[in-house]
């Protein structure tokens, strides 16, 4: 079969046309989560949201459904990026304690990051019975990739023996609690903000 | 002037009628809790509040004016727990070291609790504004009087020295974290989830 010369097309290539629609969603998902965040979910309109990105409502309809769409989006890119720091340890053959800290501060910076924050500022109860569900189950996975790391940690003698589901949920809640806090305009880096949260954790607060 | 004799009245005494109005006024707090807790604040109506404690909604507004009005409530018995764990250590010659201990296991013990799971399960941003200003100064209260005691304690040489604010906020995080993910029924007991919680903070999780 022939090949059909590519002209240089008004419209544009169908990879040029897919990535500036990609990059449109993205910029309707920077805005709201931004929003979510400062204002709360349910003060947040789309209007408000279309209004800030100077489109009409019926634009952000084209890339989602709905306000509820739109806030899992922001809660499943938040949770991807902490899966993200669990990948990279799982492949390390360091000690658990090792690989716990170094992921504990990856979870850390997402917290102080618009999208890791928004999992921890918004709540449950505000998602459709359907998002609520799958996004209960990102969490779970989660809360079961710490918790078999302290596990792995606690064989190899790196840390303290003890309940590693409880010290999960000690870790989890200490460092998710930075997206309720933190504002990005305040004294400390975000690098500071996790590496001392996480250092704490460690190293726990009594003098010896 | 004579007093006037006091005879078996079908009304009760006033100060019946205030018992018997108070204990009515907590059982809607009670029931309301319980319900916001479960289901959510936002998925709880005052229609089902009424239904579960077998009165109609006008006689919950006997009570109290909106469902703002009751949330608010709740979360100010939740704070006032909290505070008079606080309360208790101020008044204590040990040191930070101990009175941190003995404050963050009593704090800990109201996250297993309804009005304390409430604080924390519970988004700001579904509050009146009014409400969430005074929920706010409360929280605050709480942040400064847990900051306080871990800066006598680095004071006094019984804790690690480092910045008292992001410690509090650490231990605050873990310890409100209990009221999400604690749940009545399951193997662990409340004090066995808030001694080990705290054991956690205190020791840290590094073998030595």
């Amino acid at each position: 079969m022939a090949t059909i010369a590519k002209i240089d097309s008004p419209w544009g290539s169908q990879s040029d046309r897919e990535a500036k629609r990609n990059s449109k969603r993205q910029a309707v998902l920077d805005t709201a989560v931004r929003l979510f965040n400062a204002k709360g979910f349910q003060a947040t309109s789309l209007d408000y949201v279309a209004q800030a990105l100077s489109v009409t409502k019926p634009t952000i309809y084209h890339y989602f459904s709905n306000k509820d769409d739109i806030l899992f989006e922001c809660l499943r890119l938040g949770m991807r990026q902490i899966q993200s720091a669990i990948g990279e340890v799982q492949q390390s053959a360091a000690t658990g304690r090792d690989r716990l800290e170094v992921f504990a501060v990856a979870y850390a910076l997402t917290m102080t990051q618009e999208f890791g924050m928004c999992t921890i500022r918004t709540s449950d109860d505000q998602l459709s019975a359907k998002s609520r569900k799958e996004f209960r189950a990102l969490k779970r996975e989660i809360h079961e990739a710490l918790q078999a790391i302290i596990e792995d940690g606690m064989k190899d003698g790196s840390l303290i023996e003890g309940d590693a589901r409880l010290t999960a949920f000690t870790m989890a809640g200490a460092i998710n609690w930075i997206g309720r806090w933190y504002r990005p305009d305040q004294s400390m880096s975000p690098d500071q903000v996790a590496q001392g949260v996480v250092s704490n954790l460690m190293t726990g607060l009594v003098a010896r």
